[in-house]
């Protein structure tokens, strides 16, 4: 078979389900996996199982590779495909608990293989370039609480603001309003009093700043589909100003045609 | 009566009112029947009411069904309002507790019986129906987790991720960002010091896919509205454009008149 | 001085100034009035303050009876203003607690007499009123719910399902989603292992539930403002139409009145 | 150098870029500050950078303040770099943990330095200017709730509600949600059983309030965008009905003429 032939194989979409399919099959038997009474009785197939579904998944991105040559580098998803299953060839032959626990990871492939999810994951990443912005003012906001909690309450709260990570950690925590109080902000007001004074308007421009950031994912989503069809309106409006100059022109014509006629009436 | 006059008859206003206010206080009656006082008292009428109710819904069910025939089981309403009352007539006579306490479902039929709750509920399949896809990739990130989640950690805390359900479980509480800290993460964290490189990303992926979730059913409410008041002002367009039509040819009669007129005087 | 003077005097903007400004003070005095340290000094002078905030108050809505008569009734605004300094003459001169803790409510004056936050609670109750019908069918869930929730737990877990009111509290702190693990489900599932087959379908129903709520609000606003520009629009576009039609007219005239030249011109 | 030299010195983009790169570094070293095995190895010179970052900004300052003169205070932003540098100067050579806590404020000036992040900032104040009723309300709400719980609970409860601040502290947890029940909420129904009839509607009316607020936003946002881009179709409408009359005139013209030849002819 020629190149071509493969690259229609590949996009023809008995293929893309059959992918599909073994992607969902696979992240439930390494569902199956996570039980022990079952890797008990089933354990070996499970096992097999899986050796195969990365020897399709290989076989697939061979086939793909053969098909595209370094073209098929060039789509941000392909990259994504090839890494996942790079990235999870070496858990399945090692042994090392953490490094298998990547192999569910290929069930992320479903989101590059369905064309609906490949277009929400894409609206995500269109709302999220207009948000940049704020996300990294959230973090600077993030960053200089933690530094300034570090230094003032981490001798008194070692587990909560003791290091810079672990008072990023508990800012993050704040940021999300999850036990600000019970965890947080009482136990530390016991010692310092003045406390909320650093901790109050922390919780209040963070919170405002998340509420402007999903307003702007709306507001930005609403001013797309707003536009097109505004557009519509206006080259609809464009045609009716078109008709228009016609309509002035032939005026003009007929304008000077009765001076014509006028003159004509005079000299007789 | 023949089957036409039923068919006036349940359809009647004050009949739907009557259904309306047997749910009603059946629900009430229900109510009631929760406090051991009140049933130690007035049980016995408490349960002959039930047992009327019941009687009731079924002869309600039975006019419809005769009205109706088969065409009855064409309104997914009607197969809503059958499975309830089907339902909840073994619970009447039965003595399981978890089976008697499935005849407050009875209350649900209020949603197909008010014809503005009916209307509240399609507007919800409506919104859902542009949404699978966005749910669907959520219940496969909160999947994915949950299976990572119980081969790391697992061990270490059988109570939170100590099979794939438990897990499951877990990864949607953290989804709600309920007790994310002080029940999941911080405990996690003290054994395995790294494991917010895992739930951090985790809540910033499913909140950021809520807040697109939430974000979507907004935004398509929106175009809906939009696009049919937009098509008013188009249709209106499009009538000042086919005058414009009309103008145009009206004008070009005018010039062949005009040049009739011309030639007549040149003729001359 | 006569009715209409008095009508004249009650509503001169300074009169309402310096209602606002008593009605600012007194919440502050009342403010005060919980220090013991305070009102162990300063207490005699506080409570004379208070009873003559209330003689003002009553003095008032005395004028403005005069004024009014019958007619003062008629306002949505005047009633809220009556029942609340009525409400909060007694507790001045009685001595129960709970009564005096009442009198802080004549700050709630505030919404009737600042004519912004008028504006605002007259806006809270257009939003509301498309949102009866949603958030009656919340209130019908919680109310299905807490019934089951009394049946099915309120054996074992006599403290948070015990009886209907305790199941009601309990479902509404669910619908808050705040402690719903720590506090109601994990504890219920240690009894009850299936129990998260009741509770997430019903956090997920309401929530998903309130969500619409949210959006109906958004809609209805965005929708009237639309409304309303669109109109202009239209009637822009309708002005427009108009002047078609005049052209149209005008270019019949021109049409006969060649028609009478050309028949002129052949008689000739 | 002359006034109007340093002016474009200070206005040169490498010189607000050399500012940022400053202001990034000084924030990472603020960082690095809060370990003490780092602190113990490298304190000497990362106190020595911070003395020379200080001196950066106060020489920045001074050349801006010598360029613009009284000038620079007229701009919003620049009063805000003026007092974070003047306010951070003390710290660095005080030994007062609190102080010198203080000097990681200096990172704030990225919000003033990078042109995207001022947008940011001056978008939230453009949001919040329309908003200072519903967060008065708000704060109106919270007041009165806070007075009334001191009198009523304070008794009881001296660590929530023992003093006004401390009620308000409660009143802002409820507002958040966090912790409304187990803190809150339930110890106080033990003592006061018909608590809940005070705390739940509060809690209803201020998440309500909250809810209006971010609804204020979002569509004080997109009616901004709208009647920007309504306009722009406004405009075109506009100068179609200029067209228009100009056809309407041109007719008259026409119209004219033909009278004028009407005449001639008969005359013949």
């Amino acid at each position: 078979m020629g190149r071509k032939q493969i690259q229609h194989f590949v996009e023809e979409q008995w293929f893309t389900r059959l992918v599909i399919v073994i992607i969902i099959v696979n992240a439930l038997v390494l569902g199956l996996e996570t039980s022990k009474s079952i890797m008990a009785e089933w354990g070996g197939i499970l096992h097999a199982m899986d050796v195969a579904f990365i020897l399709f998944f290989l076989f697939e991105l061979g086939l793909k590779l053969f098909a595209y040559r370094l073209q098929f580098f060039r789509g941000g998803w392909n990259i994504f495909d090839f890494v996942i299953v790079v990235l999870t060839v070496v858990p399945v032959f090692g042994n090392l608990s953490v490094l298998r626990s990547l192999r569910i990871l290929r069930a992320l492939r479903l989101f590059s293989m369905i064309p609906r999810f490949r277009l929400v994951v894409e609206g995500f990443f269109d709302a999220l370039s207009g948000l940049v912005a704020v996300a990294t003012m959230l973090f600077v906001m993030v960053y200089i609480a933690a530094v300034m909690a570090t230094k003032l309450f981490g001798g008194a709260f070692p587990e909560i603001f003791g290091t810079l990570t672990k008072s990023l950690f508990s800012m993050f925590q704040l940021v999300t309003l999850e036990g600000w109080t019970s965890e947080i902000v009482r136990p530390v007001m016991e010692v310092y009093p003045w406390a909320w004074l650093f901790f109050i308007p922390f919780i209040g421009l963070t919170t405002f700043t998340i509420f402007n950031l999903l307003i702007g994912i709306i507001v930005n989503s609403m001013q797309r589909i707003y536009e097109k069809e505004e557009q519509e309106l206006y080259n609809e409006l464009h045609k009716s100003e078109e008709t228009q100059e016609d309509i002035l022109e032939k005026i003009h014509t007929i304008e000077s045609t009765l001076n014509d006629l006028k003159k004509a009436l005079k000299r007789e």
